[in-house]
């Protein structure tokens, strides 16, 4: 079986693949592109864990306005090719964000973004909230740090219990198209708006 | 013809306006609450000098996102009145202003929005441009200055021409409809998210 410089050409097009993982693809799939498409993405699903790193400049922005349009969010949701990006999934999931995002009012994606004045800021109330308790510092210290996680818990979309599954993580629905697509898929950004709170 | 307290209540609650305000309107439309809303909003129309300076907390939050999902905005946009909120002419600006930020990309709602220091790093990169030009230093400056309100057309979007009619600019679309309802109408916030663009 003889693969085109053409055909890996287009496969690549369509994946984002390597040369040589789209000539491998094309060989196992007797040169059919729609079957080397799916050798790549099951390859892909097996190389999940070096994933995480590669560029995710592709994606999808979406919106969602709540009925009465009092509460609106814009979200764009990232991975490596436009081919992800086109699947039915990725659509479905950054919808699902965006919704996530209106009824439990997310300010940050992940924690390394909440600024360290506003960790600050709240380790200080905790504490202050436990004045007077006569317990040794380690103890406090660690209800601080128990606190602090409850409040990531609120804030941070992707620590944030799943509106439609409260037993499943926001960050673990993206971790399950992740390992589906075999692709890195990040959440880029997102703005909440709702009237009179600004 | 008497005015009762439920009437004016009802009336209050559906305009924002004062008890003195419905009462007065309430006698002159014989007790008949649409005829009194209308009153209420020649007369509002007839203020229109005092409004600019009013609160404006109620409003509409709308989204547009440009087939192909790599183009959004979110956009608020502020009335005095859930009544003018809900108003078809409302979303329908509300909405005109979403397609024009996705499309023409501005950065600012207004000019006073702009950084300081944005504007100080346009005027030198303007001054740059002219160098070694001999011109005397007031039409320099002027030159300058022209450039300047250029640059603010682009970026601010009450500054720029409409994008289904340039010969309109897009503060005149809201001053418009300020004067057709009688109430102080401004854009909160937008964002705009591009892919690729952070």
């Amino acid at each position: 079986m003889t693969i085109t410089a053409e055909q890996v050409r287009q496969l690549r097009e369509k994946t984002g693949a390597g040369m040589m993982e789209c000539k491998k693809a094309l060989s196992e799939a007797q040169g059919d592109i729609e079957k080397a498409i799916d050798v790549l993405r099951r390859a892909g699903n097996e190389r999940m864990a070096g994933r995480t790193g590669r560029a995710a400049s592709e994606g999808l922005v979406d919106a969602y306005v709540h009925p009465g349009n009092r509460v609106g969010v814009l979200i764009e949701v990232n991975c490596e090719t436009d081919f992800v990006a086109r699947t039915p999934e990725f659509a479905e999931l950054t919808r699902n964000l965006a919704m996530q995002v209106a009824a439990a009012g997310a300010e940050y994606v992940r924690r390394e973004d909440v600024p360290a004045e506003r960790v600050a800021k709240e380790r200080e109330i905790y504490a202050a909230q436990m004045e007077g308790q006569k317990k040794p510092p380690a103890i406090l210290e660690k209800i601080v740090d128990g606190k602090l996680e409850k409040f990531y818990a609120e804030v941070c979309l992707l620590e944030q219990p799943y509106i439609r599954d409260d037993k499943v993580k926001v960050r673990d629905l993206v971790t399950k198209l992740v390992q589906k697509m075999g692709e890195n898929i990040k959440v880029g950004r997102f703005a909440r708006f709702e009237i009179g709170q600004d």
